[in-house]
């Protein structure tokens, strides 16, 4: 299909849209970051939640529009637009392990707002602090390493082949682990210093992909907005240890 | 392939290989839950995890092994199975449409989990009574009608093709539906019998599939696993209002 990529997600926070932002950035295809649109974007994009008003609409965005295609769940897109944009593998089984990542990288990022939001999606952070704080404490100690090591595990497991996630090419699995390092050293900087001499691996994923042209490109454009304590990725410095 | 199907999830709990065992049971294929075999099967399990053993090992279990393939994520075992068992759809956007709503019955398993266990995964029930007290009354309240309401509107949006969440025939979908719904039944009966009336597609959704031939013969077998407070579905009476 020829016709542009639509991506519908909060206009104001990078939240999950992000992992689909970079692989439509990496690919260098256009799309249209539809809520960003003034006075027709936000409606746009709450249509595409609607079930009232669409048929196939999703629980939360991201969505993605391409033709006559309307895709929900930020890990099902990349699915679609690794094939879409060559950033999978060709094989089916390389595509399923790449998913596979994916996945657990969607349950990583979960666990990272649930350190602000422990009690209730629906309220402040200042209205759960103290819960947050026992939360936040049990993630540093134990989960975020826990996943750090696994990552660095699966890169240990392909080295050689020059340091990607799955196979011997950028796929956009590496992208979104990009996010997360880029994410978690904004949230939680004290003790993501304190662990980098383990991470040497995921910190060279990170710098490789900021330092290629066109996610270089985007990340100095105003395309990219920046982390903020209204996304995913918040750093409130009690949280921090 | 005509190789048998080795599932590798906890030998104790349904979990979230649950799932994967009603997709494998409805299809009535052959299939060893490999941890349930005496003496080899936890080490067989464990090496699924571990990357010192093996080369694409899961974060977590379930895994799904079929000939040369190793496949982690209960969605991306259910993606994979659907198309070898005839539980999705034929068209590929049929298929992304399937993932997309099993990735939100996901997050929707995450979320129940979570009612128990707000501030530590890694800690008991016990040591984390009070926050979820606090989480549960949130799901209850605000969590739990959302996701309701969401597929009985996309159970509306499909109606007249024989009441199935994809389509005119049963996917792996519909079977997850039935899982939650039994396991949701089983944690907050209070909660569920009150919200009930609302949900009246959901229910018969739930009771055709506990009576197609294969499922009511799993149910009635050992091989089904009761619901208890390991699991993810618990019954604390103080969670449910």
């Amino acid at each position: 299909m020829d016709a542009p990529y639509l991506l519908y997600y909060w206009p104001t926070i990078q939240g999950r849209g992000e992992f689909v932002r970079l692989a439509l950035e990496e690919a260098g295809v256009a799309y249209q970051d539809v809520a960003r649109q003034p006075k027709t974007g936000m409606p746009a994009m709450l249509a595409t939640i609607d079930g009232a008003q669409t048929p196939q609409a999703a629980y939360a965005p991201p969505v993605l529009g391409h033709g006559d295609l309307l895709i929900g769940q930020s890990t099902n897109i990349l699915f679609y637009l690794g094939k879409q944009l060559g950033l999978a593998p060709r094989t089916e089984s390389g595509r399923l392990w790449l998913n596979q990542l994916q996945l657990t990288i969607a349950d990583w990022v979960a666990e990272v707002h649930d350190t602000h939001h422990p009690l209730a999606i629906g309220q402040y952070y200042e209205q759960q602090k103290a819960a947050a704080a026992l939360r936040a404490d049990d993630f540093r100690t134990h989960r975020l390493p826990k996943f750090l090591d696994y990552f660095t595990q699966v890169l240990q497991n392909n080295r050689g082949r020059g340091g990607f996630l799955v196979g011997s090419k950028l796929s956009y699995g590496d992208l979104s682990l990009f996010q997360m390092m880029a994410g978690l050293n904004y949230a939680f900087p004290q003790a993501m210093a304190r662990l980098a001499p383990r991470y040497g691996a995921l910190n060279a994923l990170h710098d490789s992909v900021a330092a290629r042209p066109n996610i270089a490109r985007y990340l100095r454009s105003k395309r990219r907005l920046p982390f903020s304590e209204e996304g995913i990725f918040r750093h409130y410095p009690e949280l921090d240890g």
